[in-house]
């Protein structure tokens, strides 16, 4: 059904990134915070976390792409979020939610519901929280949250449809969606479950492709496709989850559209 | 007095905890999240930080364990945290306390009196943290501050059977007690000192290994030891601090119940 | 203009601290809070986060130096920051600020006026930074934040003159002035911006080099030396911003006096 994503468009839109450097908000969780701004700065975007709702919204107006991460939601940074999607929106500034946990607990639950509402330009995340977003989004069918990827690239597929974001659900093979054509990216390794922040990194490289992207949908395919194969890079040079952390950044450092066009993918 | 605790018992516990993967609810301190969560991934248990008063006693209640870190204690973290346990209690799910500089100011030494009173399962700490909880925990004697880990140890003995929690002191040797029975585990390396959050992550470590222990002590001392005993390897291999955390981390991740039992410990 | 920092005087102070081990209360950004603690950790001094307006003016009066870091500045940090620095200056406790940003966002630009006011001992900033500080801190001109490090290196000394701070602005090459004799460090290496945190851990080691100074100028001046050494030999033996990371938190426990004099720097 899904076409794997060609090395080429990963390339091209990795060019276009390093040319482009852009500023991204990040609005994450907690734990995650070193990891996903080091990502960012060795893959050649500039993070920046402005956290304040005295300063969220000013700060997501000037960016080239927003993050909403609701892995350590509370009052006071959900309010800071909404302030930052409502400038984002209002300045034509990409956001990406990454709806952690949705489903399992109501607090997170109901705010990523009015996310979704805010129309994001991208959605990252894994089966489950795909699912379980799609059967709040009116896309018309229930969802089984035992299901498995097939069920959650159709959810996926329906929740791009019904929102208009362009959608990411990954797991040991992503599949990027905007609801009509859907890409496969086969690329990655078991041991980036192993390291706490890799995939909650892959949402902010997602809302880091977004920036100026022409093609959004190939520039979210192509953030899902760096990471898995930089993972795969990394489990090959590593010893363990300590290493591979290291070794995972440096791969994100040191990969160029050059390699890519020249490697046999 | 305390024997050291067999390797057998430390292989049995791994393989227990290898086989369960416990949900372990972390409410930990600002500093060290990632280390922490990094070392229960690495080890085989599934870290999560549900840190909103919103959401903290529904996930409490469905954890395997919980760990309360009062390292950066503030109002909104606090008034979760006395929900998680609340929760905890209820579920009967076992959580495990790091009174990190208890004693030294008020406003945590009040919050850890509280605790205390609440009945953790276990209590990780180092000298002056056991004495300073001794202290104030009904066991009828005054502590010195000032006092080495002999009168530690006394003290740990004494807050076990006063508290019902097994009670580990870390230090160049760990003792782990329920008041009656004590473990040495004599492993470890002056580096750890070094890296922040070991001393946190084995708090972590302890939780983990407490969910739906058989034998709760044999689990605190396992963890203990596990933490030990990779610190050894992981300064066999490492040139500093830095590269020390990296190969910590590997250590836990690639130390099994078949190497153990096969070591000369 | 400047003479470079001789190596006798980095030897010197760094001996100073290692002998002293200093206690320092870090109050800074969300994100690089375990970078900083372990950059403490391998050169030789104690850092403690304590966050709570509960417990911030008690430990800053007790602490050797203090660093306010307005990164991921919100209300309740802000307020702790203010108890932390009005205690300290009470108690003769040295501070640092590193006024991150300061000048793009009104909120955090209000808040580093304030501390301005409330005199450092050290400031830590990059060009646009110590611009914008010399901008309102009645040096009586006007800054353009296009300018190079020139007019930079005049906005420090005018700044240090205004305020009595030792000012470092930093960058390829580090300035530091106390407004009549500035030093130059010439070390580094531009691998530190692909790493969050190098610069914000750079202003914690000017806290901790303050602790107790007999010559300020020279201690802030020899953490800026020390950290850019630290991170030449890091980018020597490292292949990315990731393995970049540890081997310079190894480099800062691995540097001694000895070896600095010994060095044909």
């Amino acid at each position: 059904m899904a076409n794997t994503l060609p090395i080429d468009i990963v390339a091209g839109e990795l060019a276009r990134l390093r040319a482009t450097n852009p500023l991204v908000h990040l609005l994450t969780n907690e734990v995650v915070q070193e990891i996903t701004a080091n990502v960012l700065l060795a893959v050649g975007a500039s993070p920046a976390m402005i956290v304040a709702e005295e300063e969220a919204a000013v700060f997501a107006a000037i960016s080239g792409a927003l993050l909403i991460n609701v892995g350590t939601l509370y009052p006071a940074r959900l309010a800071a979020m909404k302030l930052a999607v409502a400038a984002a929106n209002q300045a034509g500034v990409p956001w990406t939610l990454d709806p952690v946990a949705v489903g399992v607990l109501d607090y997170r639950t109901q705010a990523c519901r009015e996310f979704i509402a805010a129309r994001p330009a991208a959605i990252r995340g894994n089966a489950s929280e795909i699912l379980a977003l799609a059967g709040f989004a009116g896309s018309g069918r229930g969802v089984d949250t035992t299901a498995g990827s097939d069920a959650a690239v159709s959810a996926a597929e329906q929740l791009a449809l019904s929102t208009g974001a362009i959608v990411a659900v990954t797991g040991e093979t992503d599949f990027i969606t905007d609801g009509t054509t859907t890409w496969a990216t086969p690329w990655g390794h078991p041991l980036m479950t192993r390291v706490v922040g890799t995939g909650c990194a892959l949402s902010a490289l997602v809302a880091a492709f977004t920036a100026q992207a022409p093609n959004r949908l190939n520039a979210v395919a192509a953030a899902c496709a760096v990471a898995g194969l930089c993972g795969e890079r990394a489990a090959g040079s590593s010893r363990g989850p300590g290493s591979f952390k290291a070794d995972f950044i440096d791969a994100l450092y040191l990969i160029s559209p050059e390699k890519l066009r020249g490697q046999d993918a």
